[in-house]
């Protein structure tokens, strides 16, 4: 699979803060950071941030070894289970703590019918419209800096004819259409944070969501990527699904988020489940065949997306087995032991697809670069600096002792 | 079921050209058309306006006892087969002699992927597009004042995954998405006849027609009102699912078309056709259980859909027997002769639902009108004259010698 795209291939002149070449010098080319999104979950970063202890401090550094992109809960009940009392403060910490790591920060949910809070049920339609919007002001503007990039609303496709329970999004939603709804959280997101990454996301891949987007783009909301959630405790979608379904939300020309992934190494919910969260079972053991299976899944999905042009994140769900419906769904154990896809995924992120090496210049200091996008420690001898690969123009890199 | 909606119920005051009130006099109250669109396929009028005939002249005499609204085919393939050579003179002909006996007439379709002109795919997309809009004028502009009604677009759901055969307008769908070709055509239309009233159609009647359209609304698409097919080769629908249809499709306050309705009185269509034009019979005859049938199943729809504020129009698609897929679709048979279902239809159209009655004035020349919506001849002794009946405004009606 092509994977061109992923890198620079360029000439850079490398000069000293005198602006004199470095000539015929050995040049370290260390990668940093990714440019590409290696997602994942990262609910467990607050328990960590709050309390501590050892586990969480496990479980969180080996989270940290290779992704770059981290997902906390928005959820509305659970971040304002009492109206006026929002949790701002241990998210807040928990962001803060991942942003000093390094790493890029997405809310989510800022709009969903699920997991809403029970207490906006009280009030009539326009006012929970008009609390929702104040919701995202809050969020949007609140985190700005730290998130500046959300999952804006999720699920569109079928919130309207949501009928498990009542519940005030679905209610706001049946009155002013999808497309109307979304048009008002998206552009409620975008005045509050100009420069943020706003995410539509759902876990329905058929012409549904592909009209529902093609309406939103043409109405004006500015969406900047398309979420697609991809729990597959039912099975691998595998390749030829993978193919078609990237294929068909590619027309848009958006980037391209798989924002929940989900393969699990245990055995597979029956097909005949159609609501996930239906599926509640005691136990859901991870097993050493599934474990392999797990890798090989994962890999060849990595894989495949890492070659689609327009894909610019892939985020796992679950970083632990056990969170979601028990399943065996992360690259650790319940035990906090690393499975084979952990191993596999890490291999995949910081070497195979990991460009650290030394190069030569010339005479005049010049040298080519093939990288992966990112960014990236330049040192020569003592002299060092940073900077970010993102395209093939040349450029002059200037460096010195720091 | 309710029709209130369908009548008006109101104060006149009735006058002679001398402004003096009819004081105690008979006056007489005949209806001469129908605000509602009783809809029937007019493609049997084209036939007769250019070659006459006695069987065109039956055929077309029945339909008028009944119908005051006709669809005309546009389909490009068949209007425009050589480019350049479109046959406007046998359209505008029918179309004239339709708008002569007081029916309304819509053109039906000016942007489809089936039936379309196989010279277009010469064409790269840009020339598809241009030719398509151009063509959008062209009837828009040169039918104005006969035909005011069209389906602009047709099918779309479908439309760009469409994959029984290369076309042009698949093509442009594809690239365009299906809003943006929507609101192109649309647009297109609406300025070349402001006063136009443009449907969008589609036989899907799921959730992805419902996001379409509301894309399509928050996209400033001006689509006067909602066209849903209902070709029910495959049994009726019932009233669950109509009433479910209808629940669904109010939700935009669009006016609401049925636009291709179809009940047969011969043998059901399997289940397992999906696409009806895939079920190719050398014969598909009427029978006399089959009749009573579908005059109970008309009746029951048409009732339904007359007592639903949202509907404007219902339309038969086929007049007559053994037109499309040869099905027993008509109000008459294949030898002209009227089914149980013609009858029937003319007795609501004409009868039950119908006002013919003579009214009393008092010494003003007050007095209370209940009428079904639409035009009147208002007599009295020698003196008449003709209004429209639209709301329960009291109103003076001026009557003299014609």
């Amino acid at each position: 699979m092509e994977i061109k795209h992923r890198k620079v291939n360029k000439r850079v002149r490398i000069t000293d803060k005198n602006h004199l070449p470095l000539a015929n010098q050995e040049v370290g080319i260390h990668q940093k950071d990714h440019a590409f999104l290696f997602g994942c979950g990262a609910f467990d970063f607050i328990p960590y941030v709050m309390k501590g202890g050892e586990s969480w401090q496990e479980i969180t550094d080996k989270w940290l070894e290779i992704f770059n992109y981290a997902t906390l809960p928005f959820y509305w009940g659970g971040y304002e289970p009492e109206e006026g009392k929002p949790n701002k403060d241990k998210l807040m910490k928990a962001a803060q703590y991942l942003v000093g790591k390094g790493v890029r920060v997405k809310g989510h949910p800022l709009c969903w019918h699920t997991e809403c809070a029970d207490w906006l049920m009280q009030y009539d339609n326009a006012t929970i419209l008009k609390k929702q919007l104040e919701r995202i002001d809050r969020e949007v503007a609140g985190f700005k800096g730290v998130i500046d990039m959300w999952d804006v609303i999720n699920e569109v496709v079928i919130m309207p004819v949501f009928d498990k329970y009542d519940n005030a999004v679905t209610r706001i939603c049946r009155e002013k259409g999808r497309v109307g709804l979304i048009k008002e959280v998206f552009t409620r997101a975008h005045e509050c944070n100009p420069d943020a990454v706003l995410i539509l996301n759902d876990f329905n891949t058929s012409i549904n969501y592909e009209i529902l987007i093609d309406g939103c783009l043409n109405a004006g909301v500015p969406v900047s990527a398309i979420g697609i959630q991809s729990h597959q405790h039912q099975g691998y979608w595998g390749k030829e699904k993978l193919l078609e379904v990237l294929d068909r939300f590619s027309h848009f020309g958006l980037p391209i988020h798989f924002t929940e992934n989900t393969l699990i190494s245990g055995e597979i919910m029956p097909s005949h489940i159609v609501d996930l969260n239906d599926w509640q079972v005691e136990q859901w053991p991870t097993t050493p065949e599934g474990e392999e299976r797990q890798a090989r899944e994962i890999e060849e999905m990595y894989r495949i997306l890492f070659s689609h042009p327009l894909v610019q994140a892939i985020t796992t769900w679950d970083f632990k087995d056990g969170a979601w419906l028990k399943a065996p769904s992360g690259y650790l154990r319940e035990d906090n032991s690393r499975k084979p896809s952990y191993d596999m995924l890490k291999n995949l992120v910081k070497h195979e697809w990991w460009t650290d090496t030394t190069v030569k210049t010339d005479e005049n200091g010049w040298t080519e670069v093939e990288a992966f996008k990112g960014k990236y420690r330049i040192t020569s001898g003592e002299m060092l600096t940073e900077v970010s690969f993102t395209d093939d123009k040349e450029e002059t890199i200037m460096i010195g002792s720091m």
